[in-house]
């Protein structure tokens, strides 16, 4: 067992952030919580503790809506909205992924640039190509960090290199699954593009693959309002784009993440809540692609789970703090804009989503609570306080999520084990 | 005479950025530039190049709006909108700075991390204490770089630690003028708080003042909408926000920056246009502070120029390269919600905002034109290209603005003055 000290922050609830100054935190050799004190239990008083004195020590974030093959693109090519997007900018590098070489160079720089940032785990799109998608799922595994790895099915209305189709997607998704079997903390997960890209034949494969093997589903809904009505035109028979999944079985009938949501509202919010379907809310990438607003305080209304994802490269950053300062920032222009009738996101809801809400979907992961995986960041921020440290903790966080980057960032565990920047793949 | 060579770009106009791969640039002693050329001309052949290789070489940036005594408060307190912000956490902070030696250690700290961000120039809010305002002025001076220094007037709605009189800040603004008549790129710029802080007599005795020794001005200007409806209470007899400073002359009787804007419109765009008063858009302070978003290209169209601002401590980070970002993005969100009627903005347009727009408050700042004050930065973005780098040096530019930070500004000029880091006060 480990015992480590510091200014423990969580949020095993929305509302407000749980503080331990000088706090410890036991964790047991398999990496999962055991007790956090305010003061040592008198048991353990003789026994080693790893004192990180002053710093913060946080729960590790959450990446729940990630590209990985668009690592190269982030940053650049944002002046077009979603479809010309994709067709100008996204399918040709995924393109690339065929080269395996390519593949492993990206990936390998996209999982540790993940890692910098403080991201332990994350939902991640691959693309179509199996060997590519086995090389990010190796790359994670060997770093001793956490993914859901989707293998992607398109078959239609994409560039001839980048489809699958649903026999073949069905095979290779066997081959994954058993590359996979061996991983603790790297996973398969049903991956759907979007309904434009999917025909029903492969969709109903995915369905029922997800469903034998109770994989969990991730897709993008209601992002874009051309995406919206080109889904209508391609899917006449469904109520709404979110039943375009669920009559294949894609929708809540297994875990689901649906990314985006900026338009998703009346019989396609309550089809969302009956099936508990989660919310990724994008916020960079929904600004950079001219996409929208989501109305997360009205999911939050209604019930609905939200989580937070960075989705590069239409996120122009990997760092989930980015994500929750646009989280709070766009539910306030929301606010204004709907005259104070949507009241804004807290720092501590846009913490737990990217925490406990995003960690759900890996076991118990995202909290401090006693049976939880030890994700951790170890936060070095006085750096940031160069006219004086704020007594206040929460403060402090609040400045380290503002202004802080990956230089305040002086460790990071995955359940329990430390993870580090110079891992060799 | 100096001579530099490095891949080159800037914004001699809105619509496109000008560049030189590989280019030269060539400063006289008094740090203005000679000609920037594709290929040194003959007669340099043999002169001495300081080559910066692979690295970039851009204009510096201009903070237009940013209010120096809030630095300690930066990246905390976002939880309320303008006026109870102001009363809860501004003026608490601001009364401060009646302690010279308080003010020093702050506006040190403000100054280096200006700086260090890559902003040059800044047109800045001190507060109402004269000896704080002397101290903020010599800081910029001795660090080389450039200032407008505003000694705010505030007389009414304000605490009384904090508020002076038309009598004595005329009399502070005297002695403020004395201090700084030696100093070469630091000057004062007449600065009302805002309407609800300022009875007609400061107003007057300041426009009077502005007029008299031809000073420029900066205030806010419809920011929100309750502070709206409180102006039109408060000015009953103004036909807008912006007539009750025009009516004082301080709307653009001298050159005139009005920060926010948010829901200027009709008669007041009008009245901007009619007065060459210049927008100081602030995004990120008005998505912290729920303002809303400011129609910039409604501006644009409207041949009002616009220029922008960091307005720390509601804006929470001092890079202008961030706040470009948002300026990019939230016009993506007003793009969005106006059903593409008001086209998004391009990155040279926000990029000429923060460097010839902003500059032109200070002469000829901003552009590397022949004639103008050499205000550069060199950005070496080597370590964010980990997958390549991209042979389009605009596209390099993007990923710096989009993923960059202060780790890849490696150089920084003020008119030919290389500024280092490490000046002591």
């Amino acid at each position: 067992m480990r015992i480590y000290k510091a200014n423990i922050l969580h949020t095993p609830s929305p509302n407000h952030f749980e503080v331990y100054q000088g706090g410890y935190i036991t964790v047991d050799d398999n990496g999962i919580i055991q007790g956090v004190y305010e003061v040592l239990p008198t048991e353990m008083e003789d026994m080693p503790v790893v004192d990180f004195g002053e710093r913060l020590l946080i729960p590790a974030m959450n990446d729940m809506h990630v590209h990985a093959p668009q690592y190269a693109n982030m940053g650049i090519a944002m002046d077009m909205e979603l479809i010309p997007w994709l067709n100008t900018y996204t399918f040709p590098e995924e393109e690339k992924f065929a080269d395996e070489q390519y593949a492993k160079a990206v990936y390998d720089a996209f999982v540790k640039e993940l890692c910098r940032q403080g991201t332990m785990r994350a939902a991640v799109f691959a693309t179509t190509h199996i060997h590519a998608t086995q090389c990010l799922a190796k790359t994670f595994d060997e770093m001793g960090m956490g993914a859901l790895i989707g293998l992607v099915g398109m078959d239609r209305h994409s560039p001839e290199e980048l489809v699958n189709t649903a026999s073949s997607w069905a095979s290779d998704m066997q081959s994954l699954m058993q590359s996979m079997a061996d991983m603790a903390k790297v996973k398969p997960i049903v991956t759907p593009r979007f309904i434009p890209s999917c025909t029903p034949a492969i969709l109903q494969t995915m369905g029922t693959i997800a469903t034998q093997f109770k994989l969990p589903v991730q897709s993008h809904l209601s992002e874009n309002k051309q995406e919206i009505i080109w889904v209508q035109q391609l899917e006449p028979q469904s109520t709404c784009y979110g039943d375009a999944y669920h009559r294949y079985g894609l929708f809540g009938q297994t875990p689901t993440l649906m990314a985006h949501c900026c338009y998703t509202d009346g019989e396609e919010l309550k089809l969302m809540h009956a099936n508990d379907v989660c919310v990724v809310h994008c916020p960079t990438s929904n600004c950079n692609l001219a996409s929208g607003i989501a109305p997360v305080r009205k999911f939050l209304q209604a019930g609905v789970r939200v989580v937070l994802g960075s989705d590069i490269a239409a996120g122009h950053h990997l760092s989930i703090f980015r994500v929750m300062q646009y989280a709070v920032q766009v539910s306030k222009l929301q606010y204004a804009l709907s005259d104070g009738k949507l009241p804004f996101l807290t720092l501590s809801e846009v913490f737990y989503m990217a925490t406990k809400a995003g960690g759900s979907f890996f076991g118990k992961v995202g909290s401090f609570e006693v049976g939880y995986a030890f994700d951790a960041l170890v936060i070095d921020d006085m750096g940031i306080h160069d006219v004086g440290l704020p007594t206040d903790c929460q403060q402090r966080l609040e400045r380290f999520i503002y202004l802080g980057d990956d230089r305040h960032i002086v460790h990071r565990f995955c359940q329990g084990k430390e993870i580090s920047l110079n891992s060799q793949f």
